[in-house]
């Protein structure tokens, strides 16, 4: 149980994680705080939270378990404004699609990584942002991803991964670069992917029958690339390292189907789509 | 109506459009030929053909429709097979998804294109192949692209639009050109991004674990990557030069990203980001 939960960023994630809670009865009483008043005033009426402070350092003071749940790219200002309010009791966690910059954020607001802090990634979303599509079902069935630290006590992992069980969620751990890697490999990746080619079709001439005469395949091929921009523009900027490595892996690997094309090399290029579709027929579902 | 329609190569593409004809009470007789006898016996068993003739030129004689459906590896050879067997009265069309390499197989083997000849790209298909896998609807409510040549008489490009129009197709005209260069772009290129993607991806380490944690959009983005290898294959080398002219211009696009991400350029990231999600939604449905 919770007795006082602070949600810094009332949007998509952290409404929904209030609400599945309340929902649940794990939480007496849930504090939101955010730059907007009047998104503040919404999610009270929506019974998203209970009550609203706006300084997010007074929004703290008191809470058993603070949620970040502000853009990546908020993060690490909200750290500073808050260092002074979280004690070494409080348990400190996050939902950042990047764990690394969360992690250095952190540690660069406290001087030190506090023993309540719990890195955490709900991996779950919808193409809607805001405390108006905040649902308590969000989480039902997704992976939350917990990275704890060295100086993370087992107390505080236990009691987000306590209090993420309770929305429904599968927890899992494993550490920050594993976790900042692998998803950069199969989330951020596709994303650019995705994104980089809406782009390059839009820039070609005749543009509209380009898109008119796109099929099934590019639409789901494509339908990553109408995710939210700014959200986007965070991940970037947080999981800089982790995306780059793997952004130079693939265009190495695009270049050799590439080369195989220009050679006319059938074989090469016959063995990397086989190799390609066995891979994802064995790993995936649907 | 077709009195005798003769379809060279039975599978998902030529049996799915001779039983979408012979449902439409369309064509009186279907004559199917391919290299595998058994495949035909199974094509007679399942209604898909009337009977069939092993040598192509055998069962093209005599036929007002000749439909090559074949993979597009295969056309150059069948055309050489079948030229003395066609006349002037012929229709001859195919299904190809490249349609210049198509067009060359025709005028090498010919000495010059028959004014019978209609090339046209049905744009459908399904996971599954082979004529166990025909079904009379494939081609409802999708595109067929039809690209006649200088050469070709109205009366043939009128024959096969018919033709097409009977299975609750859409027909569209176009040139060879432009066709090649549109499906380059909006099928082509993103099967290789997600054939390199899911490559690239399965030769990492852990790949278990990537693929345990692909989510949502990674399902999506990457479907198109369980296609048949040798279909892309053959796609990769007959449209060769369309394809390797817009891979170029997407990888130097996604050169952009990498740069803004190494440099930290959140607006350049933004802008492209936005500019995407802008053509993507406005553009697609879903």
């Amino acid at each position: 149980m919770i007795a006082r939960l602070c949600i810094l960023g009332v949007g998509l994630m952290g409404g929904s994680l209030a609400l599945a809670l309340r929902h649940a009865g794990y939480v007496d009483e849930v504090i939101g705080s955010s730059r907007n008043e009047a998104h503040l005033r919404r999610a009270v009426e929506l019974g998203v939270i209970d009550r609203y402070v706006l300084d997010p350092a007074q929004a703290v003071a008191g809470a058993d378990v603070v949620v970040l749940a502000v853009p990546l790219g908020a993060v690490a200002g909200m750290c500073q404004r808050i260092r002074g309010s979280v004690t070494e009791e409080t348990v400190l966690s996050d939902v950042g699609s990047a764990k690394g910059a969360v992690v250095e954020a952190v540690r660069s607001a406290f001087g030190h990584v506090p023993s309540g802090f719990v890195p955490a990634h709900p991996i779950a979303g919808t193409e809607r942002s805001g405390v108006e599509a905040a649902f308590a079902e969000l989480y039902q069935g997704h992976r939350v991803i917990l990275t704890p630290l060295p100086e993370t006590s087992l107390e505080a992992v236990g009691r987000v991964r306590g209090m993420w069980e309770r929305t429904g969620a599968v927890v899992e751990e494993t550490d920050v670069v594993h976790h900042d890697l692998v998803l950069a490999a199969t989330s951020h990746l596709p994303h650019m992917l995705a994104f980089g080619l809406v782009d390059s079709l839009a820039r070609m001439g005749n543009h509209d029958e380009i898109f008119r005469y796109a099929a099934g395949g590019f639409r789901d091929f494509t339908r990553i690339a109408s995710s939210d921009p700014v959200m986007w523009r965070d991940i970037c900027i947080a999981n800089r390292d982790a995306l780059l490595g793997v952004m130079a892996r693939y265009e190495a690997d695009l270049r050799l189907i590439t080369r195989a094309i220009e050679q006319g090399d059938g074989d090469t290029l016959l063995k990397i789509f086989t190799r390609a579709k066995c891979a994802r027929d064995r790993f995936t579902i649907g």
